[in-house]
């Protein structure tokens, strides 16, 4: 066990979709140096995460282990890879490597903290590499729906690791580096012990379409669109959103980015310099002096968020702008699972108001950026690696991609969150299982997963909440009656006469059968009222709901 | 306004997909004779109705005017159709009529609520008759996905009416009766007013698809399958609950039926002769001791329910059942939107114990059971209506079927819930607006959707809720410290202490500046009381809770 080692642990993003962190280390078992491949978020949801704002990983391993943590690598500037940078900087405080856009980001992030920008280091794409602690790590661009992503060459004692970052195989991808097939078997020649591959899209059986295709559909869209076009699409997606506002530009229509993420990720992408022949862009306040036809607005919120442009312009006026009967808005997106009904909702609120939806059912107007199984197949054969490491994907993802990589002949391991992979030997294996999860940013503090906070919540939301209050005398005996509040309840049931009065009736009733072991014990009394609130709840309107007992004593 | 007029209103399923319920009408303005079609559910979500058991149309407008409803009419047998009947039995009373098969879920229903099963008579097809009130009402035969789905012939004095149903154009659909197009121009030809027609699938540019093709796929997928086999789709597909159980047979695995949903399903086929030839079913006690190569589960729960069949089976041992590696796992259906989430929950939980997940991603596997946009306008040709209204669709729906009905140089009207629609003369007019909305079953008791009820639960949910208890003595000052109990909030914010003791202590302090005009006035304290909480709160940990400020004074 004193010898040295490469290992590999996921800590967010094998195991499902968001909040990715990948921990590599090298050197003696529990003394490894490591280095953190991304730091991303997950968004909450109504179902089971209500009233958080943002999903992190839990990262209580590595603030324990935060003196072996040499940097954080990041590998593209999705949210669900950079997204937690800020939030966590403080807890680890390392240095960050990126390349330019990508650092850019981060550095907003980390300022919205407070943070200086020079704790990100930005890096130079492949052949250029940095030395960070035993491992020496290398860019290799690659095409994703963002600029800029990368892969990472890693290079250890024990071997080299091509960590894939998000990718799919894009020749043209329009902004950003392509698709190198020749570079990276360049990279993979000398022997590539494992291949750390982006699963989310193996269940996909065709090949994946490249971000050209989008280009002509949109131009003809918008060319014959009679009054006023809104475009969404996801901000990041630099490429399309320029694809969107050439095809504005063409039809002689003056461009409008609406929403603070469309306009921060241009204004990156120029800045960076990945970008340099966008159309000219008008602000929204002159929108208004300009004909309805030769207009066209590029805006966020294209997964529905209630706050985002898309849903404010389908509820009514914002920015001044209002859209009418004959309008077109085209969603240059899909939909990620989870988000439909918010989407939905929004193609109806345009309908009401006339306005024409156009969306990607029929796959003209959006390409995935993930690559499908047909790609991860070619990636393989590229790279030619020792090891297949599926991540970023579900459970179902990860197991299938190990699938078609054994079906293939190569060696995989199904790796989820939590699990420590020993990479130094012919055959991977399992060194150790860290305890991992998730922790919640509510409004402005982080709360674990499993807190029972949240789970509150949600009980609140499921069954509603009762509170009872009751004061004793200074000889313990009950002063007046039990007061009820309900709060989410319905406020008359069977009887027919208001659930507060039979509540309160059903308590004083138990109050005046309790005897002075009940009356004085605390917990004793409490217990008593919370059940019959629950029974005559359930008796009268058919819920149990949560119940919170006040008792003050006078004594 | 005194001659007598056709009117339609629609109360459910007009602006919405789900809780159908129609109106038709004959006679003088206000003095119509009434039958109402369909009375469904919809289900709710945490969303936007989280603890609420079912959604039914308010049925306000209906009770109000109960003296004229001469009829519930039910077209077929899906629960957004005839879901709400036991519940609003009591409060409308009228005669409902159905085909056999739907007569006896409708009567089970019915039977849940003690009523008696003669409330529900059964009519037999085309071209037999009822003559109810001014209406004479014919059930004509059509492909769904559900046996006997009728379309309606409404004869009135004013002229026919053909009301679809929900339905496809299936010459095969295996179970109950084929779409048969010389039927339907046969009762057409003597001229239709109004085609009220199902608009669920018109955004589908292709033709429908049979429920003929799902078998052979079906059939080789469960023959190559090494060991237990489990399928789930919508219990109330008869046909392809026997297509499933077919393939099995033929494979020579003995057919369990698990889900009360599922046998109930069944049951009704067969009890009604419209089911005949169902492989044998043995009882799920008798599976254990069959070896699991020789066995198949067909379940419900194909929309991730949490507590139907396949929820169970993914979570663990249920029915003595356990799934196992290499067991296959078929979904034959589709995901509703809003369902995926809870279905690739499942999907992971199958993964995670080494069951092969199979869905319907690339159509084999499922077909719809609504007409797609061809479809329709092979319709609209066979019965020549004068006026198309489309009805069962969310307003997108409506709208676009409207669209593509006046390309065809057809008369459209869009009518949504609550739009009283006169259809006498020979251009439609909106003759009034009724008021329409939602109500909840929540728990055992009705409530309605703008109560108030579940916005708290809501708020509560996404905010927490925090108590405030304060004891006001004889001389109305605060005897003691204000108590609070915290309900879904963190514990600790900024201060780094307990947020309670934050929250008593500033409590205190406002109490301590607050005069007689503040502590005397029981809105004033509970309000200011409120105050601090929420701006403590918001300082504290970020987030403004729901708060409730109990007073008790002892004076």
């Amino acid at each position: 066990m004193s010898e040295e080692r490469l290992i590999y642990l996921p800590l967010g993003g094998a195991g499902e979709i968001g909040m990715n962190c990948y921990v590599y280390g090298y050197g003696k078992p529990g003394e490894e140096r490591l280095i953190v491949v991304d730091l991303g978020v997950a968004f909450p949801d109504m179902d089971g995460t209500p009233g958080v704002d943002l999903i992190l990983p839990d990262i209580t391993w590595l603030k324990a282990n935060k003196n072996r943590i040499e940097a954080l690598v990041i590998t593209h500037a999705h949210e669900d890879h950079v997204g937690a940078v800020g939030h966590t900087f403080e807890d680890l405080g390392v240095p960050i490597y990126a390349r330019a856009f990508t650092a850019n980001i981060a550095r907003h992030k980390l300022a919205e903290y407070g943070v200086e920008g020079q704790a990100v280091k930005t890096c130079s794409p492949w052949p250029e590499t940095t030395k960070i602690g035993p491992f020496t790590v290398g860019f290799l661009p690659i095409s994703h729906s963002i600029p800029e992503s990368s892969g990472l060459v890693i290079d250890s004692p024990a071997g080299r690791i091509v960590h894939t970052g998000d990718f799919k195989l894009d020749t043209q991808p329009l902004v950003g580096e392509a698709w190198d097939p020749d570079l990276w078997a360049d990279v993979s020649k000398a022997g590539v012990k494992a291949l750390v591959c982006d699963s989310t899209n193996v269940f996909t059986p065709t090949a994946g379409r490249s971000e050209v295709i989008v280009g002509p559909a949109v131009e003809k869209l918008v060319a014959e669109a009679p009054r006023l076009v809104v475009a969404t699409t996801f901000a990041s997606n630099v490429a399309r959103v320029r694809t969107l506002a050439e095809a504005g530009a063409r039809a002689g229509r003056s461009i409008v980015l609406l929403g603070r993420a469309m306009r921060r990720m241009v204004e990156a992408a120029v800045e960076t310099g990945v970008l340099k022949d966008f159309p000219p862009v008008v602000p929204v306040e002159d929108a208004a002096s300009i004909p309805r036809e030769n207009l066209m607005l590029i805006v966020t919120g294209s997964q529905g968020e209630r706050r985002a442009a898309s849903a404010q312009l389908s509820r009514g006026k914002f920015n001044g702008i209002e859209l009418k009967e004959g309008d077109l808005f085209l969603f240059s997106s899909k939909t990620i699972p989870g988000n439909e009904k918010g989407v939905i909702h929004i193609m109806n609120q345009l309908s009401e108001k006339g306005v024409d939806v156009v969306d990607d059912s029929m796959g003209d107007y959006h390409v995935s950026g993930h690559a499908n199984r047909p790609d991860l197949l070619t990636m393989q054969d590229v790279v030619q690696p020792q090891i297949v490491v599926p991540m970023h994907g579900e459970h179902r993802h990860l197991r299938e991609h190990v699938k078609i990589s054994k079906d293939r002949n190569r060696q995989g391991i199904l790796a989820v969150n939590g699990m420590m992979i020993d990479l130094t030997g012919n055959a991977p294996k399992v060194a150790e299982y860290i305890e991992t999860g998730r922790t919640y940013l509510d409004g402005s503090v982080q709360i674990g997963a499993l807190d029972g906070i949240v789970r509150d919540r949600i009980r609140m939301a499921l069954n509603g909440h009762v509170v009872v209050t009751l004061i004793m005398d200074e000889e313990d005996e009950p002063l007046g009656e039990p007061w009820v509040d309900l709060m989410g309840l319905a406020e008359t049931g069977r009887s027919n006469v208001p659930l507060v009065d039979v509540l309160e009736a059903d308590l004083g009733q138990f109050l005046g059968r309790s005897g002075a072991k009940t009356l004085t014990d605390d917990d004793k009394l409490e217990e008593g009222l919370r059940r019959v609130v629950r029974q005559t709840c359930n008796t009268e309107i058919g819920k149990k709901p949560e119940v919170t007992v006040v008792v003050s004593r006078l004594s």
